[in-house]
């Protein structure tokens, strides 16, 4: 119901009164389980990284490293911008709570930094990436790209704009961990 | 006086009419010359973009490129860092105007992306970089940077964790650059 809500009258004019009202129960019913909207925010977004995760195993992890970097950015970011499209109200309650530390939020990173340490660690194992810390190269790739993956970044920007820097951020970060000089 | 309102009250407080009685002008008067908020912001911005050329004129040209990247980036970022905390509602404005496209953010840009450029140009001649493209190796940088220098992605994080992102991803680009795959 509060997704619904935020979806249909935005984020920040519904509070846990109209959820609640809407439900036919009282507030104090509604903080039992959730004491504040951003609680709400949380669990409303590990619902949208479930599904996330799910898309994401579909990727193929029999391709190279390089290609499977390319494959997962781009799905995440296609996720992303497909979320903006069709959840506006999700993109408002990313700005209006990025300033608390959700629990949503490093299930997220963590999510994102196994993934990308797993394509990295193979990588090596292939002799493709000469990295030696793969933490710290799937932290520092990840930062990297912001550009492509930040609901901020890429809100305002044109798909084929965003196709094509994701595409050189990627060659980028590949040319990277290919190098002599990677860590 | 555009300005000094915007600092104290904030920018989306402030109308244009405002700032014509603090002039004791009549409001027509700041139209002839602003037709709108956003053309402040315009001038305003366009003013912080002067202060921050003044002080990347100072980097040292006769260091390695790979050196000269790091510091140009290190002090962008401490710029807009300072920015951010001095001024507040700066933040604000880049916000709110985020969705105009003002003249003063493709000054910016332009203004960045010949700076790196002249860098890589530079790397490329003195046989540290192997980029063939430097136009573009440049945008792809500069999108790679968007972590420490997009105030958006910098305006919540402690200093500290900033400078080592800052030195980790431009160690990135400084080996993708140097990488025998770079373009």
């Amino acid at each position: 119901m509060a997704e619904e809500l935020f979806r249909t009258r935005g984020y920040a004019s519904v509070a846990i009164a109209d959820i609640a009202a809407a439900l036919g129960m009282s507030p104090a019913n509604v903080f039992k389980h959730f004491h504040s909207k951003t609680s709400l925010v949380d669990a409303i977004s590990a619902h949208h990284i479930e599904t996330t995760l799910a898309r994401l195993a579909c990727l193929d992890a029999g391709k190279p490293a390089p290609e499977r970097l390319y494959d997962l950015v781009k799905q995440l970011m296609d996720s992303h911008l497909r979320d903006l499209a069709e959840n506006p109200y999700l993109f408002e309650m990313v700005l209006l709570t990025a300033k608390d530390d959700l629990e949503c939020g490093h299930r997220y990173r963590d999510m994102l930094l196994a993934t990308v340490r797993t394509i990295i660690d193979d990588g090596i194992v292939q002799g493709t990436y000469t990295a030696t810390n793969s933490r710290q190269a799937a932290q520092t790739a990840i930062f990297a790209l912001a550009c492509v993956l930040h609901p901020v970044m890429i809100a305002n920007e044109k798909a084929d704009i965003l196709a094509t820097r994701c595409r050189e951020v990627v060659a980028l970060i590949n040319a990277a961990l290919q190098s002599p000089l990677a860590k």
